[in-house]
């Protein structure tokens, strides 16, 4: 079968570029920029990356960013009062912490704290809610991103049946939850399966629609995988390649050169999921500048 | 098969004298009575009834009580004016809108203005979200009555496959969001099915536990149902019935004579999940009124 590659790289770039000709008509009209502040608690390598990289994206979209960088030692009290003060500060539209944060530091406690209306990640119980209720609210990244390169391909999910491998709070749970309401996408019957699923490839092999979030490098094998499938691979692992210079290459959860030709469309890893997060996060802090106007 | 009801009415009035004696414990301890008011807007007869079975339990189970009768011309305004009232009001410990409202009252607005904290319905989107985040919260009556009859009747959920038919934000969905969750009840690898879902018989038929909240009287029929599985029938259907002197009776989505030789737990209509609903609007009551000791 010859499968259609949904290039995320690609959907991702043409959103930005959408963002920021927004921007400009917003400042030729004398509009402010929206702005984004992300703080960052210790030195996490994998973290650093990812805040440096979503302030790139902020330059890159017309916004105004900043980062705020803390000791690993801050209190959790002091944490949540620079918190309060971003919630406090007019100019100021979305606001993410990176996570993961030190352990003495009360995750759920610090997400709460965060208002809902600047929660651009969303993250906070009330995003979490509006979302399964159906109402409307941010979405976060990654189910928001596979929602949208689903859309911009014209995927059909009405009454089809898909598997959402893994149950976090951030991909899995999310992902079944948006797949399963009415409208488009949307409407698909999801089985949510994870790490006490009983024989997995019962279900996948079932699946016009896969999307894996489960974090096992290769995990979905060609065998596993219906003709035709759309498969969504959210994993990126990190494996051995000592015929690369870094010694390592990135991987998804799907075996990607077995299982991409029985399928009519799959994501590459990278470049399909993870590019689209990013977009996610502009679309959610936008939308935040313009609630608020 | 010999099959074992699931006597929700048994295990209601069971839950309900534990809680009525714990009470009395607190009552001898000096501690006041916890406390519920139930809003009712409007001449709904349904509403009117289920308003009147809340006002007892609560009386038989030792706690406060109050029902705000409010004329169906009330403004949203006037009605936000009164919740907010009762959120300040320290002497109430819960507080509960019976729905539907009046079509000139926005459902969402009314019970986002409820403090979360004496959301004992536990329909406000911080509610909602900090169940599918699976952080403690008061869960909604008719899903938490369900995990009840699960737990009580040592019911194993780990690893079995779970159909939940019905994509509703009161039982359907919160239902497929908390079997799914780790622990137990729980650890279901669940599939929501619903009405653009294309051969629901598919997905029943290898199902180990069944959720009926479809509304549609005899919808799981005997050929749907694999041997020895456990049926949750949510269904609460008026039918035609000349044979009873109110000229009708109430039957659930299965047809459970059929049904039930097939099964090997199952719960009647009447009598099954029904009762199970006030037994936890009063174990949330009760949490509310422990959380706020």
């Amino acid at each position: 079968m010859e499968y259609k590659l949904l290039d995320g790289k690609a959907e991702s770039a043409a959103i930005r570029a959408e963002i920021r000709q927004e921007v400009e008509q917003i400042l030729k009209n004398g509009g402010r920029r929206p702005s984004l502040t992300a703080i960052l608690v210790g030195d996490n390598p994998a973290s650093k990356t990812y805040v440096a990289n979503k302030e790139k994206a902020c330059a890159d979209a017309g916004f105004t960013s900043e980062v705020k960088r803390l000791s690993a030692e801050t209190t959790e009290e002091e944490l949540l009062q620079i918190i309060r003060n971003i919630n406090a500060d007019s100019g100021i539209d979305g606001l993410i912490v990176q996570l993961p944060l030190p352990k003495h530091i009360d995750e759920n406690k610090v997400i709460a704290t965060i208002v809902p209306e600047k929660d651009v990640d969303g993250f906070h119980p009330v995003s979490a809610g509006k979302m399964m209720l159906g109402q409307d609210t941010f979405l976060p990244a990654t189910p928001m991103g596979i929602m949208t390169l689903l859309e911009r391909n014209r995927i059909e999910t009405k009454g089809k049946s898909c598997v959402v491998l893994g149950r976090s709070n951030i991909v899995g749970r999310p992902m079944a939850n948006l797949l399963s309401r009415k409208g488009y996408p949307g409407d698909c019957t999801v089985t949510m399966c994870h790490s006490r699923t009983k024989d997995i490839a019962k279900y996948t092999r079932e699946a016009d629609i896969i999307v894996a979030a489960i974090g096992i490098p290769f995990f979905v094998k060609e065998d596993m995988v219906k003709e035709g499938a759309v498969i969504i691979d959210v994993g990126i692992n990190s494996i051995e390649d000592p015929t690369r210079k870094s010694g390592y290459r990135l991987v998804g959860d799907v075996d990607f050169e077995r299982v991409a030709p029985k399928c009519s469309y799959i994501t590459p890893v990278p470049g399909g999921v993870g590019p689209m997060t990013i977009a996610s996060l502009l679309q959610n802090t936008l939308k935040a500048y313009k609630n608020r106007k």
